[in-house]
């Protein structure tokens, strides 16, 4: 319902298992998207798919063409179950191969140890590629297309990220305001819906909460119009107070 | 590559504009990934998406019938934005309405306080519903056909899942070992590769990590075979002891 540019969306893919068995938290997605939400991008989908050829080709294949961008994490190690750029080759149809600058960065990165096939595999990429550089350890990632292929450690996910800076086109930042209250849902849904129905241009989110032992409703407001935020938050606050909710957050 | 009963297999779809946005970090896909591979089943996929009715409807339908079991959470509650079970009687293309028991449930919880509208739209599923009970707060989730409903909040989708222990058949389960090393996975690929082709029945993965100013790697071998577990663990153990690399957790 937030009016964005709705060419300026995006999908994250996270490849790996690991997520997949729940023996590692993903954190990736929300760090992604945040990033992303910050430069006009608006995440519409995630998938979380197996380390298995058939899987990432058939998603990078259907992802590419419904979103502007994605996003990958994950894959592009020198392991034997690492083979996110193979994938993607395969999906774009294009020749998989030592990438030149990336051979020369890590040729470099390990010229005191050996520069052995492990290490080379992470030269490999499909033609074409774009290189995303690596500040923290060396492997790049790379771009083909509107594909964005990252590591899965988040911290060095994190360290290359402020390379795409420049790389990325977004619409107006989507702007949020929350209010959070001390009430349960059900007392405000009647109200809240109301003031969504006179907001189509605010996307407006009931989220509750049991923390502390408190209890507790969230409000988000999001949409690139700052005016129309306020305007929302208003009548929000309006029928709050009228109801006698207490305000815990604004 | 883990032989496993394909059949028993899932996918988990997060519904929610908040995970979306990066405002809220995801943690039902891990606490639901290990109960149902405690339970035998594999989740196989991921997927999160916006609170909108045709990608809710469109996800279902694709899902329903590549997996044995489907996993929803969020949306479900009593505002304007819960719009999951509504969605899910169109996918299966079913009658949307009270769901007696349901209803009944909460009149009795919300007996004393008002029993409102939107407390009302909790009893509201697709026709053919079976419920699961809710022990922290009263409205319940509900099956339809392989579909399985809970709530977003991470603490009543846990008090909600042992309910459903006797509800699901799962396969062998899964086992795990994890061997956490000191070293680069540069420096063991090539070993690891020969002992993964060796043992195509176990499932091995290569997790690096940098904590604490320490870096190595999770080597995580799983099958539903203990004997095969302990044969592949035995090799790649031999390896790292040959290449003098430190064992930190095993």
């Amino acid at each position: 319902m937030v009016k964005v540019n709705r060419k300026a969306n995006a999908a994250i893919l996270i490849i790996g298992n690991e997520i997949l068995s729940g023996r590692t938290q993903d954190v990736n997605v929300s760090f992604l998207s945040k990033w992303l939400n910050d430069h006009g991008v608006r995440v519409c989908e995630v998938r979380i798919i197996e380390d298995k050829e058939s899987s990432i080709v058939k998603n990078i294949k259907e992802l590419k063409n419904k979103f502007k961008y994605i996003f990958t994490t994950g894959g592009i190690g020198p392991t034997h179950d690492d083979i996110t750029a193979k994938s993607i080759a395969k999906a774009f149809n294009v020749k998989y191969n030592y990438h030149k600058e990336a051979y020369k960065i890590l040729e470099e990165y390990y010229t005191a140890k050996k520069f052995s096939d492990g290490r080379k595999k992470m030269a490999k990429m499909p033609a074409g590629s774009k290189l995303i550089y690596n500040p923290s350890s060396g492997a790049p990632g790379f771009i083909l297309k509107n594909v964005y292929c990252l590591p899965g450690v988040p911290s060095i996910l994190k360290s290359m990220i402020h390379g795409l800076k420049y790389k990325i086109a977004g619409g107006s930042k989507i702007l949020s305001e929350t209010i959070t209250i001390q009430t349960v849902e059900s007392e405000i849904a009647k109200s809240l819906e109301k003031v969504q129905n006179r907001f189509k241009d605010v996307e407006i989110g009931s989220y509750p909460f049991f923390r502390l032992g408190r209890i507790g409703v969230s409000i988000v407001m999001r949409s690139t119009n700052k005016n129309r935020i306020d305007e929302c938050s208003k009548q929000i606050v309006d029928f709050i107070k009228k109801r006698k909710i207490e305000i815990v957050e604004r």
